[in-house]
């Protein structure tokens, strides 16, 4: 039987003293359900951002106490499944985001999905590219609004966190409090507006405790193709400093990869890119094929 | 007749009072032979960066005086075939590029091209994948030495900037001034210890004044796929906003998209993406798609 979390069971801020909403065995399939962003607040095209209740912004669905997960534990998180809703939205808002200096209309926009394409306004066909834009575990410390990413995740908007993925966290508190929410039917890299298609959905997922991986640069990311640490700083230069070096640091203690041969094919074959620059905190990512890494006679 | 110019006219920063090395009609096809990054001084692993002759690094070749580009014009350069070099070499700089802190020793790699691939160090196999490092034109006063990016070009690292797309410049002298140097037969978006596959190579182009695009902000690229707007600035922060403010500018004044529709299409579809973080100002270019364009009416 696998455990489902409705999306009504959900919470704020990623902080150590959460009541789980579910307990699992490490490896058991879990489904979350997940508002979107705005908690289901925005309807139509007249539902404007500052008619919203904004203490409902940016819900993540559970925590999930997965069983036998120790603070210092790495966790992977296989995303099994991603499913998102009929309808998406997104939205303007004057003063925020990257473009907030010149845009000065509210506005509110409806996405509907149609097969694989996302139709904008009933206008401009895009595909469907489902991700997730809040994932993570509790803190070991001070809780962090789910709107914020950081070390425990959060608020990444990395791109790559969708099905057929995993997720590597480093666990904070005993059963690690595992949530996500804020998922989204398609993002560019960026995230200019502060939005992607706003949508709600459901993921399958499976946790399992890594005990061969203990001080992985985490937040990491791991798919068919690449692998990729993730960093959240406040400016861009400080966040792409840390993907960086983390990636170094991966790529020699964990792949074993001398550090010059990892420098110079990271700056070959690796690939700098952005998640977001619109949130408290900027996140970068480092991308590095794992079939080179493969060639090193390392696999995750 | 193409108009062909030797690699070994060349120069190591574009400036207003550079004597052209050839003087070619618009649309004229010409080919540029380059030198790597290195003007070839680095043949065999012991070829060390400390005994290179720093006077002889980041040449372009030509200038190549375009009849007819006047300041203010907008140049259209279509690179219609690009070649590369039967070997090139990467190397590591101790204190230099964004793993200048941890890379204490230098070292040479030598790298072979075999068919569609690139061997590094005899060992690691990954795809070829050329591209043009340096590429501009003479901006209007201050000459900017070939090893810095800018308004007028330079080192831009651009990944897009390869065989079968185009760039485009605001000239700023009469004839333009077009030069290219520095390829990659691959290089990672970011060029993290500040090289790609160096190597020698031959570029064919072609330049048109563009009449109807004056004001374009430039530098600019165009691929089958996407338009991109280029930026360099101190820091990646700053590189960043100007690469995305200039995106809602073109989307805007040129294919005419209602602002908002603009910014929430940048994040729904946009690409915020690195070019490279280790020359002396960082490079960053913003992508969109030409599909989301030419729904709107707009083509290049």
């Amino acid at each position: 039987m696998t455990t489902k979390v409705n999306r009504n069971q959900l919470f704020f801020a990623f902080g150590p003293n959460l009541q789980p909403a579910s307990r699992v065995k490490q490896g058991e399939e879990v489904i979350l359900e997940t508002h979107d962003c705005f908690e289901g607040q925005i309807k139509t095209t007249k539902d404007l951002v500052d008619e919203l209740d904004w203490e409902h912004v940016n819900p993540a669905t559970g925590p999930v106490f997965v069983e036998g997960a120790k603070p210092g534990d790495v966790l992977r998180v296989d995303i099994l499944e991603m499913k998102v809703g009929p309808q998406s939205s997104m939205v303007t808002i004057p003063g925020e985001g990257a473009l907030g200096d010149v845009i000065t209309k509210m506005e509110t926009a409806i996405l509907r999905m149609e097969g694989d394409q996302i139709v904008f306004k009933d206008k401009i066909r895009v595909p469907k590219k489902p991700m997730i834009g809040v994932i993570g575990v509790a803190p070991e410390k001070d809780a962090v609004p789910c709107g914020t990413p950081g070390p425990h995740g959060g608020n990444m908007d990395c791109t790559l966190i969708t099905e057929g993925n995993s997720v590597y966290f480093t666990v904070g508190v005993e059963g690690a409090l595992f949530g996500a929410g804020d998922f989204h039917a398609a993002m560019g890299d960026g995230e200019i507006v502060v939005c992607g298609a706003e949508t709600p959905g459901e993921v399958r997922f499976r946790a399992q405790v890594m005990e061969h991986l203990k001080g992985l640069p985490t937040p990491f990311v791991e798919t068919d193709k690449v692998v990729a640490t993730i960093y959240s700083a406040g400016t861009i230069d400080e966040a792409a400093n840390g993907a960086i070096h983390r990636m170094a640091q991966f790529l020699t203690d964990f792949a074993h990869i001398p550090l010059n041969d990892a420098g110079m094919l990271m700056s070959l074959v690796g690939e700098l890119k952005f998640c977001q620059v619109v949130d408290p905190l900027k996140t970068i990512r480092f991308e590095f094929p794992k079939s080179v890494m493969e060639e090193y006679g390392i696999r995750m």
